[in-house]
């Protein structure tokens, strides 16, 4: 029965896969770095919403980010053209990143210049929700074209998720998708996410979205200071 | 080392696979039934393909429909209220369908008046392409808000893919995709891939989809009765 066996693997990877995410959380916070796990289906907007925060937050916070794809390295091509540190991670066939391949990302980064490293995960509503990666804060974007109903189809992604960006709003009015129906669908599954509208194209809410980042970063070192 | 473990894992259970892909396939060859894979990212439209499809073919096939999901029966519903059968498979997590899952599926319906069956797999440009469904033809669809750049980061699935349908076509033009490039992308991977430009809200190309998937099942047909 390869299906049993593979829960049977599968809890295994993920109990070894928690314990090196908290020990990389660990390791980060005692050096004062800020780690933001970004996940979306293919082509919602995360990179361009990378390369927004970039513009918004680079004067403020020292970045690097982490490109996760199963190929190519055009996204890692993108954010670096933006003069911020970038590394290509290849996953070769696997369809997230977990806490180890995150770790071998980061040692390609100086970190001791890096305050905020965003991870920009595999394209997938699945799997990445189920890997941690060792990320202080998870962010998730689903993009108005992707329709209201998916929270419905993927919960554990809206569940682990710290906030949602809901992007391309500039699509509203082209489909039935609900903006009322989607935060009710959301906030059923998680009530304390927060939820931004914004569309990369335009720049709207792009300032909404920034505050929120700068203040967890600020939250995220004043814990350890107190500490 | 995790990785390495998990990388034969998965290797095993892809031969396992296989070997119950092939012999799904034998049985329904025998049995006449065509079995056709959609798969796309979460979005893009392959439950309102599906209803397209039942509304120009069901007068010439007898159909059912296998809907994959992580949670929720909502698109089996919708393709039920459109008077065909179909069976909701509940994966529990998992980010593909596999062969047996697909078996047991099939065994809740009526398979000796079927003629079609259509696999709606889940919303996911990776996993699912890695696994054999036992269908005769795999689909995917690529919507056009997903950008025109996605064969570069999931080829497996534009690669193992019989024919792409480029959905939501009415969005042209509201972003910088480019089906030039698109096709070139494509064709550069997997140069033997039937194209089709559709949009599943305004109807365009939907005979042209219904006319190849009728001709591909007419084909394996003749296949048949030649052997």
């Amino acid at each position: 029965m390869s299906e049993i066996r593979l829960i049977e693997i599968k809890e295994e990877i993920l109990t070894d896969n928690k314990e090196e995410a908290d020990n990389l959380r660990r390791k980060l916070k005692d050096r004062g770095i800020f780690l933001l796990n970004l996940m979306s289906s293919p082509g919602a907007g995360k990179t361009s919403l990378i390369l927004r925060t970039i513009e918004q937050l680079k004067t403020k916070f020292r970045m690097g980010v982490l490109e996760a794809d199963i190929d190519s390295t055009v996204d890692a091509e993108k954010v670096a053209a933006a003069g911020i540190p970038a590394v290509q991670i290849r996953t070769g066939g696997f369809c997230h990143l977990d806490a180890g391949m995150v770790m071998k990302g980061l040692d390609a980064l100086d970190l001791s210049v890096i305050e905020l490293v965003i991870i920009e995960n595999v394209g997938n509503l699945v799997c990445p929700a189920e890997f941690d990666t060792g990320a202080v804060k998870n962010a998730m974007i689903l993009s108005v074209p992707e329709g209201d109903d998916k929270p419905l189809k993927y919960p554990l992604m809206f569940n682990v998720c710290d906030v949602l960006l809901v992007n391309k709003i500039d699509y509203l009015g082209l489909s039935d998708f609900s903006m009322k129906t989607l935060h009710e669908r959301v906030r059923t599954l998680n009530p304390r996410i927060a939820i931004i509208e914004t569309s990369c194209k335009t720049g709207a809410g792009i300032d909404m979205w920034s505050a929120w980042l700068a203040e967890e970063i600020k939250k995220n070192r004043n814990r350890r200071e107190h500490q």
